[in-house]
């Protein structure tokens, strides 16, 4: 396993985009700013898809201009075509995460392009990126299963990885959008990834649904990987199964690398009371285990 | 990893006995009877500890009575001596269950012995259940962490659980009772018990205080142990950190085993209906992530 571990903080942007409860965009700077003070090195901010499709995230120019970046943190926000990388650069964002999906019934349902439309949608994109000097970071959901098709063939997920790394990604995200994965079809998933895509350039990215999560980040380390996505407070919840668990607790997975010998520059106490403040505005209670158990101890 | 693992489920004794609201004797009963078709082979029945101790389960005589026990499933009970032995034996009891932990602060503060009167104490019920054909089955708790002393030395957990085994205990639980260990840790503990146990004689415990529970089963099934205890729902809590969370959920360890390609004999849709008609009971919301998808989906 890796002795340093980087956590990509995506609760403000994947976790409240599928929050029922809505905060305000003062509190979304001030979420921001708490967590770039606990040594997080990457928040993913917000996204800049059409305030039509997400609406929770249509302050995202706001909470971008008003959050109080620092040097040693990068704030990567979702980008789903020029539009949107226009509305970002505008506001003076550095890098960027573009998506898509290993499953091609998900890919139509949810943008109406298949696998392959939506990777040339990227294209200009990419190369405006690459021009501006702007990092991009790849999603590839729906790795381990898909709520429209079932499974996933791992030529499927191995291909898009493969394409987006080639497209100038400098970062794969592997994400189990739907959190139906165990540790065993995890670790097979990344080791068939990592034949194309070295590992250095590959992230995990669980959603505690059925709460596998821990445990497949588990499998996975053990096998080199050394970027986790993870959101504050488990926020997110999950689109396709309503009232199950969302993203894994960032709280939790920094928790265990401690406790595995892993730094992570992370202050825990710090994160998880960022966390606990965030479930009170949520109006709920944090999702994060070692949140409840630090405030109870 | 082995091809199939047996689940000890704890949760009519070890959850309910640390639950803040308690449910009706007939409950219990219809909880254990529920428990039995659903492919469990171990149900941790109640336990024969003095009432002005546990008082929540001051009415073990009257559950063990009440249930319809089936031949294929085991159902020990917790015995701390001689008279709850006689307690236990007297509604027909087979397979009981003794105590101790691996802190010696931990047995002065919760039994007022050191760990080795504690041994002491157990051999006249040791001695009977021989006679008697009962099977014993050991806990060792805090094996990886105490609230009063915090790290517990590995030589003492392995002595306690050799002791335990050598008195003729079947198999040895180790127990995480504050639910602060991790992955490393835990594969640590367990290796260094096996070099004095058979492997085949060991079981893992976890709390999921801290969220790692799975997480740590992986770690102890990768080195080849085939008995996990868990608690439907995951009830229990943890009393020295309130509002925390309790035993790892049946129903999580279960995906996880049927995800790994692991029989285990359950039928886990039964178990999570059954896990979530026990929230109702108890007020609260199941504390397995499975039993909420389940429902959700």
């Amino acid at each position: 396993m890796k002795s340093f571990v980087r956590i990509v903080e995506v609760g403000p942007r994947d976790g409240l985009q599928n929050e029922k409860t809505q905060i305000a965009t003062a509190d979304k700077i001030a979420l921001i700013d708490r967590l770039s003070a606990t040594g997080l090195r990457s928040i993913e901010a917000t996204s800049f898809v059409s305030p039509k499709w997400v609406p929770q995230l249509a302050d995202a120019a706001e909470v971008f201009a008003g959050i109080a970046r620092q040097p040693e943190v990068r704030y990567p926000v979702l980008v789903p075509n020029e539009q949107g990388y226009e509305r970002a650069r505008a506001v003076g964002v550095e890098e960027i995460a573009v998506f898509t999906a290993a499953s091609e019934a998900f890919n139509q349902k949810n943008i109406n392009a298949s696998i392959d439309e939506s990777l040339q949608r990227f294209a200009p994109v990419m190369q405006r990126a690459s021009a501006d000097g702007v990092a991009v970071r790849g999603y590839v959901s729906t790795v381990l299963g898909c709520p429209y098709q079932g499974d996933v063939p791992l030529t499927d997920v191995v291909r898009v990885a493969r394409a987006l790394h080639e497209m100038g990604c400098y970062e794969i995200s592997l994400g189990d959008t739907i959190g139906v994965g165990t540790p065993a079809k995890a670790r097979a998933m990344l080791l068939a990834v990592a034949q194309e895509v070295p590992i250095s350039a590959l992230a995990v990215h669980f959603h505690d649904t059925y709460g596998q999560a821990l445990a497949n980040i588990l499998a996975c380390l053990e096998e080199g990987v050394a970027v986790v996505d993870s959101a504050v407070s488990g926020t997110g919840g999950c689109p396709y199964a309503k009232g199950a668990s969302g993203n894994v607790a960032s709280e939790d997975v920094v928790y265990m690398l401690h406790g595995l010998g892993i730094e992570t520059g992370i202050d825990l106490p710090k994160l998880a009371e960022t966390g606990r403040w965030l479930a009170g505005l949520l109006g709920r209670e944090t999702g994060s285990k070692v949140g409840k158990a630090l405030a109870a101890s």
